[in-house]
């Protein structure tokens, strides 16, 4: 029966070519925050085709904890950079504040290690591009840790929308919000300093809409208008909120908003000729997602088992490594997001729509 | 018990101040297409404090036979302009094309005739303009058919962000699509003809997403950025869809879209700081509304028993001309409209931010 095999597949992984006889990936993980620490370093130990090897971060304590709860090598970032301990890696994490990406990561590429880096990118496009050179010189796979490319909810919507069971396309809405002070209060963190961090909530969040539609509709924009602001005085002076149309090839408009000081929220509607699809929440990777279909006044709703999208993401980049495969949101891919939250920064500071 | 009263309530007329004793407001009712045969004279038959007594329209065989179904006197546009048979209504219902309101309208009023006329309110703002003030001066009451502001789900969720349930509101998100050539096929329609209709996606359906959220937020906005197009051929060179983001007071985003071209779809998902609030669908009138609400992670579907929007809103104006009060969506409400929907144009057409 067809609604038993689109069951039965419905988290399966479409991507994988290797098995559980190829050797473990061994990662290096740089920076030690709460997302390395909850999220990378468990994954990783759970994965099937990796492992946690080293861990870096400046701060010693932090360091030897988490190596110490792994049976990893802990590592100080200069002897990280020097090239201590390359024998014990294959590949790097790099989960740092924005503005050092460029840094671990070209320091990996320069090792000839393989790089995952977290999103955004790094601060500017110039520094991005950098390391897409840098990574490509050195003949070593980058890939920019966007989870949701690796969520079944998102992988199905993309073949859903290539299938055409919408129909043509016409609109998107996204939005993602969060409360940064609530998750730390502090009012100098790194994430409300633009020149560390290279903007607030377009680029530390509006990513997700950005990269997400731009993943589901496989099209890139081509022009883009953008408000953005804050209210609140801890926002004083960066993007507390940002709210950016992007336009698409074939009169496609995606309407996206992005707030770090609103309810926490996400969702992701498209709506074509013939129906619509909505996944909601969307981007918040603790809660199980709903998909729902609605084409020709019929209504379906699916709610996915979550799977562990840090888990996803790492085995799908060692099933990348081991066969020889650029991954799907790659440097490139990344450098796109931050040229585009570079346009939306300038749209909004203009008021003018500016081309991509 | 509070969810009692809450749901006893949820579908009350809280605008309601005249009762059954009072004098029905009889209606000449001015054009006859589908939603006025469909919508109108049936509700106004059905209506508690209004009734209809005269059918005008061009077409004889039309007006006839729509007068005769409802008992009620045909007159032809000449002739009520003249003033024949003033003695037999109260007030006039204008649901001709776009570019006919001002003409009925100003008519009625040098009659001394209430009117309730169909949105939009004209296709400029300089008409529209002209509409408030001759019935200003005539002293007859004006009402802009926004149902929306009559349907208990917009009202509930105004009284909801007016006391604070989902916090300080931070941004909105609004769809409205239907497909045109559907509903009717024929490429010389007037909805077609900007000079008719005054535009296409953004003034006919696009007034749903803009005019509830001014009514949800109880604010307007001061500055708008759009983007229109169109892709099949039938709608060259008109606005077969719009985006505009819209920005209130307070760092409020509002991102609308709306296309005459696209599946049937509607929302208005407001996000606060501490919930967030979702109508769905939202506009369609002959389907039951679902109100999610959602506030520190506790959830709530509440659907509506669905009331006749048209009925609410004839009594409603009966309510208010049999009281003498000023309704809420009054002439001045449905020029802000037709002035922010100038503004959205010109927006699109300029790729920048226009202030309001």
């Amino acid at each position: 029966m067809q609604l038993d095999a689109y069951f039965d597949g419905v988290t399966e992984r479409d991507w994988q070519t290797v098995d559980d006889t190829v050797d473990p990936v061994r990662f290096a993980v740089v920076g030690t925050g709460w997302w390395t620490r909850k999220g990378a370093l468990p994954a990783l130990a759970e994965s099937d085709f990796c492992e946690p090897a080293v861990v870096v971060d400046r701060d010693a304590d932090s360091r030897e904890t988490a190596a110490g709860d792994h049976d990893a090598v802990a590592l100080d970032p200069d002897a990280f950079v020097d090239g201590d301990a390359t024998d014990r890696y294959d590949a790097v994490y790099v989960a740092t504040p924005n503005n050092t990406h460029r840094e671990y990561t070209n320091a990996a590429a320069r090792l000839g290690k393989h790089v995952v880096c977290e999103k955004p990118m790094e601060v500017s496009s110039g520094r991005a591009r950098d390391m897409v050179d840098t990574c490509e010189e050195r003949g070593v796979t980058l890939m920019i840790a966007y989870r949701m490319q690796l969520a079944p909810v998102a992988r199905r919507t993309r073949e859903l929308l290539a299938a055409g069971f919408v129909g043509e396309v016409q609109s998107v809405h996204s939005h993602v919000s969060d409360r940064l002070l609530d998750v730390n209060p502090d009012p100098d963190q790194w994430k409300l300093q633009p020149e560390i961090a290279g903007g607030c909530a377009a680029i530390q969040i509006g990513v997700y809409p950005l990269n997400t539609t731009r993943f589901v509709l496989d099209a890139d924009p081509v022009a883009v208008q953008a408000t953005t602001g804050w209210t609140r005085e801890a926002f004083e002076g960066v993007d507390e909120y940002a709210a950016f149309q992007l336009e698409f090839p074939d009169g496609v408009v995606a309407l996206c908003s992005a707030s770090h000081d609103a309810y926490v929220s996400s969702h992701l509607k498209i709506t074509g000729m013939e129906g619509e699809i909505t996944i909601e929440p969307a981007f918040v990777p603790w809660r199980d997602r709903e998909l729902v279909l609605e084409r020709h006044d019929t209504r379906t709703h699916v709610t996915f088992d979550q799977v562990d999208q840090m888990v996803e993401e790492f085995d799908y980049f060692a099933d990348c490594v081991r066969s020889g495969r650029t991954p799907g949101p790659d440097g490139r891919n990344g450098l796109r997001d931050v040229e585009i939250v570079e346009s939306i920064y300038e749209a909004a500071e203009s008021g003018r729509r500016v081309s991509l």
